[in-house]
């Protein structure tokens, strides 16, 4: 796998344009071309039409396209498709792609009307929970209650991912570290749950990614290999939130996926050297730590105290500043940031790293030196 | 392979009751319970909700779920998906689906509007071509100008589909067969390509299927096999007509898929006992058989005249009596008769079938017995 983000500041533009130049540095990044391209992988929500990019690309021919439902828990489900393309023969190389103007089109932060046209989030929409933050707040809130969380904790998450924004020039808040005080004296969105620091941007921009088979990438400069990757929807669950279930405080999508991951690697918490976490929202970086087992349940806030998610600490995440720092570009910058922690080019590297968790709620891939 | 559509006659009804009838009947049928699906596949213009699917339908957990990006003519392209999640290893029962309100909600056969939110569409409909008819026809009218093909040949391929459909108690035009002046004297939609009964039918319904592992099958009464799944897209080709490319009178996408299955399969067309194809348009159904070698280019028609695609012909063609004449059930019911030639159980039964072709424009699937 081999990976390019289009730009590095968000600006306006049309979706085509980003997902052109991303598929193309994507492609010559991995050491094709165009016509080497075969499948195209991106999630339901992307605007940008698949043959529409085939000619924008000069791809000659596509023998597999398909998308993952929904949003940005499924980028590392675009990797297990565009791999299960690759192993089952459908097809030689698959281009992932997710491009959009979040900041100048539409912004999902946004109340989303009284209907989405969707079932379960009309339900919730009725109450007046129409926007991300006020559908995740509600269950980020029974995690609080349960392990005695304050936001104060969550603010800790985004020092943390700030600094690692403050030193990669890609991040929109590159130079612009905060202090936990900064982060208590933003505005509430959803008090007492979620301040303005602790909620990801809306970013214009896309990335783009290929995936091949092992034995195509002798042209690819520096192949990382999919050591695994997997989704996981537990029935009860909804992706944007936890509201069914008996055990509200917990992220059971996120266990699973660990869970199938462990087993599909045979590799351990222990073995994971950097992780990079979707997090729209800070608490799911503590909720994901916990249901990979990095920590104990509840014990994320306190972890993070100690400095281990820092770039010096016992697990580095989101080196890359997160979607919080860096962009919001529907987590497959999260993605690319795991390449590079394997690739070794990262602005933040992490010393060593074998292996690297990219978490997307509910999926997840383990990258890995080839 | 097991499969089930959820009715035989278009009634009003929501989506999800359609869906879920379907996919319990299809779970059943192939002697599973909700408890063993762990995958699900539709298209992306479906409505329904994969996660109110899997509690309607009490599957507990989902490893793998994937949209064909577009409509019907992904309808085989589902089956490469399904077949690729298992061989692939991400997931062991996959449920494919597709549900809809064709006929009592919105109807696909009216003007789309003035934007479909699509930007090649888009380019079409600034010049009033705002209808599926009218897209296809362009396109069909060089067919038919390259070839000195007439509208009443289109109209034998009719007169055939729905002496099947006649027989046929799940049709909706069941004992309800037409002469070819029954056929010439239907209104024209759009002069001089297409008529009123050269257009499929507009709807509601569900149909679902079940896709595992040869392992699995075990418990599956009467399971058939996937011999091959194909997708392909030419550049410069679009799905729901050919605009752009040199050759404007014929089938670059089924052409492509026919090169792949007889390549995947290592089967000829010879070896093809009975063929489903998916026709909104009765040309479509010509313009298939030519792509896949059943006829020399330009030859359908008369291909057809000798009687070829009846019961008793060479290569029986939609035997449940097409989309025209069965249902519109956005090419999944086609891909239903092809399971149930290949098991024996069909109403219109061709005798010793071992292989099935299933087209659906731009993807295509060979069933086989197992």
């Amino acid at each position: 796998m081999s990976a390019r983000r289009s730009s590095r500041r968000s600006r306006v533009g049309a979706p085509c344009s980003w997902r052109r130049e991303a598929g193309l540095a994507a492609i010559r990044d991995a050491g094709l071309e165009p016509y080497d391209i075969d499948g195209l992988v991106t999630y339901t929500v992307d605007e940008n039409d698949e043959l529409t990019l085939v000619r924008a690309l000069g791809i000659p021919e596509v023998h597999y396209w398909a998308r993952s439902p929904g949003s940005g828990y499924g980028a590392c489900a675009t990797v297990q498709l565009a791999a299960g393309a690759i192993t089952s023969g459908a097809a030689d190389a698959v281009l992932i792609y997710r491009a959009f103007n979040e900041r100048s089109g539409r912004r999902f932060g946004q109340p989303f009307g009284t209907r989405s046209g969707r079932a379960p989030l009309d339900f919730h929409f009725t109450y007046g929970i129409d926007t991300p933050a006020k559908m995740y707040a509600l269950w980020f809130r029974r995690y609080m209650h349960e392990y005695g969380i304050s936001n104060e904790d969550f603010g800790r998450y985004v020092v943390a991912a700030r600094r690692y924004a403050a030193t990669n020039p890609n991040a929109w808040f590159y130079q612009r570290p905060i202090t936990i005080a900064d982060h208590q004296a933003s505005r509430w969105i959803v008090e007492p749950v979620l301040r303005l620091l602790d909620c990801c941007q809306e970013s214009d921009g896309g990335v783009a990614l290929v995936v091949t088979s092992a034995e195509r990438v002798t042209d690819t400069p520096s192949p990382v290999a999919v050591a695994g990757a997997v989704d996981a929807h537990v029935q009860g669950t909804s992706i944007m939130h936890n509201y069914y279930l008996p055990d509200l405080a917990g992220f059971p999508d996120a266990e699973r996926c660990a869970a199938r991951l462990w087993q599909q690697t045979g590799l351990t918490a222990d073995e994971i050297d950097v992780a990079e976490i979707y997090e729209n929202f800070s608490p799911l970086a503590l909720l994901v730590l916990e249901a990979f087992g990095f920590c104990g349940r509840g014990e994320a806030a306190s972890y993070i105290a100690t400095g281990a998610i820092d770039i010096d600490g016992e697990l580095p995440v989101n080196t890359h500043g997160g979607l919080l720092g860096e962009a919001y570009i529907h987590g497959m910058n999260t993605l690319l940031e795991g390449v590079r922690q394997v690739r070794g080019t990262a602005t933040n590297q992490v010393a060593g790293v074998e292996h690297a968790l990219v978490s997307s709620l509910s999926s997840a891939v383990i990258l890995a030196r080839p």
